[in-house]
């Protein structure tokens, strides 16, 4: 089994998207540099959807059109409509995002359709991206439990997994967006998705919610799992509002990895750094343990 | 595999002693009596040391006269030498923490001596102890590596178990006191310890420096270990100082076992409670992030 794991990071969109303070165009330019300078390769770094809901998101056309392209680097926004896509389409994205769920609590709180009309709007869009030679993520809510429906049934998660990979995905994201999962549901979820679904068209997705996202990507990882989302210091959760649930952070999994002898080809300095550096540009304390650890490990050398 | 774990409860010791306001000693007592109502029976309540240099413990003896006594409830408190041991016998402990560490760096920071001075002076303590029918904990820092000296051998932590529980001890604690081991370090050093110590007498003391404590309790628990030491709200690293190093947070670890399918014997939103009101009390943010999570969901209840 490959010990190389890639890192979708998520913080200039899942997370920055549910920070209470917005990033100014340019600070946002200077978090995707630094993401890119400390190793990341996949970075979402936007979403198309509309503007008046989700303000944190309106400048995504405007961030893709400054940043550098490079054959390493792959830049990633959410898609929600055909306007959604022709606009990422023009911004020039490398990847869009699809999302549905797998309770139609959530898909109707969040959509306004149940998941099989979600599912049946999904699929032009993929067509449509897949003509125009953009890769195309599917993410899967609620893969553990839904606050609107309760459990999910890993049956279930895993035949819109084969669904969203018929509709032409390369891979497909399961997001534990409440955070409420376990090893112990993680491991059933993912056996059944990966009855269905090769390992290599798999990543996980975990907010930190009750403080298991570290602990449940090791069942991941042991059944093959090499795609990580997370995003760094933890963002989309402000560790000042009670019950916030962000990303588990990037400098947590990629000290999680390279403890375990694998690799990932990023500097844990330089992401450290990167992660303090957009807390303080967001007037939030980092949400990363490592990061505040090794940030001040640093400030004592420096007095020392 | 049994499926039954004990937390041993740090908070009152190996928390409140590491945080820089001191609670008082009517708010100690009813820290202690809410842990024990929320099904705790271990509980680690003080450290007969040196007032001077560990002004938080000072008033332990104070605090064990007013406890209540239960046959289903054990305290335990620290003790580092003969005048100490002294005290905590005349304070009626059940049980008594004596601690040293697998790096001579640490013990002489420390204790002022190298490991094996201290485990010379341990062994008069240990057997004394028993004499007055009171059980005796070994406490192991540094098992992974050690601030001063660097990366700890597994064969290392393994002789000095060996040997602490020739001495006498019931169970062994193994201290990742700066909290920079992962699975992959954790692993290899349970497989040496558990090839000289019964699992039954082996208990895991994670600290959260790096956000690894909980996924490192999972090979812990794989191997058979069922003895976890934890702090309701992650109490010991303040969340405010960078760098701080709470111990495991004990709500995760319920929240997790119960994830798991094991039994705790303990009330998760009793537990989750005690950790905000103690948060409240010590005016500090609370460092678990179930109990953040539980604590808003029961406003939102309110709320609505």
């Amino acid at each position: 089994m490959s010990d190389k794991v890639t890192l979708i990071e998520m913080g200039p969109r899942d997370g920055l998207q549910n920070e209470p303070r917005q990033l100014p165009l340019p600070l946002k330019e200077e978090l995707v540099h630094r993401l890119a300078g400390a190793g990341l390769t996949r970075i979402e770094v936007g979403a198309f959807v509309s503007p008046r809901r989700v303000p944190q998101m309106a400048d995504s056309g405007a961030l893709l059109a400054r940043l550098p392209r490079s054959p390493r680097l792959s830049y990633g926004a959410l898609v929600p409509n055909e306007q959604g896509l022709a606009a990422a389409l023009a911004a020039g994205v490398q990847e869009i995002g699809l999302f549905t769920a797998c309770s139609d609590g959530f898909t109707r709180a969040n959509l306004g359709v149940d998941v099989e009309i979600s599912l049946a709007r999904f699929a032009p869009l993929a067509a449509e991206a897949r003509r125009q030679g953009v890769r195309v993520r599917g993410y899967l809510s609620t893969v553990i439990a839904c606050p609107y429906d309760g459990v999910t049934r890993p049956k279930r998660v895993a035949s819109l997994a084969a669904r969203l990979l018929d509709m032409g995905c390369h891979e497909i994201s399961l997001g534990d967006t409440i955070g409420v999962g376990t090893p112990g549901s993680v491991a059933p979820m993912l056996d059944a998705v990966l009855s269905e679904v090769p390992a290599g068209q798999v990543a996980v997705h975990f907010h930190d919610t009750y403080g298991q996202a570290l602990a449940n990507l090791l069942p991941a990882l042991e059944r093959g799992v090499r795609l990580i989302d997370s995003a760094v210091a933890g963002l989309g959760g402000c560790p000042y509002a009670p019950g916030a649930s962000g990303n588990v952070a990037s400098e947590e999994v990629v000290y999680l990895l390279h403890g375990l002898g694998m690799s990932t080809g990023i500097d844990l300095a330089a992401l450290a750094t990167t992660g303090a550096w957009v807390s303080r540009a967001l007037g939030r304390q980092n949400g990363s343990k490592v990061g505040r650890a090794m940030t001040a490990h640093r400030h004592q050398e420096h007095a020392s």
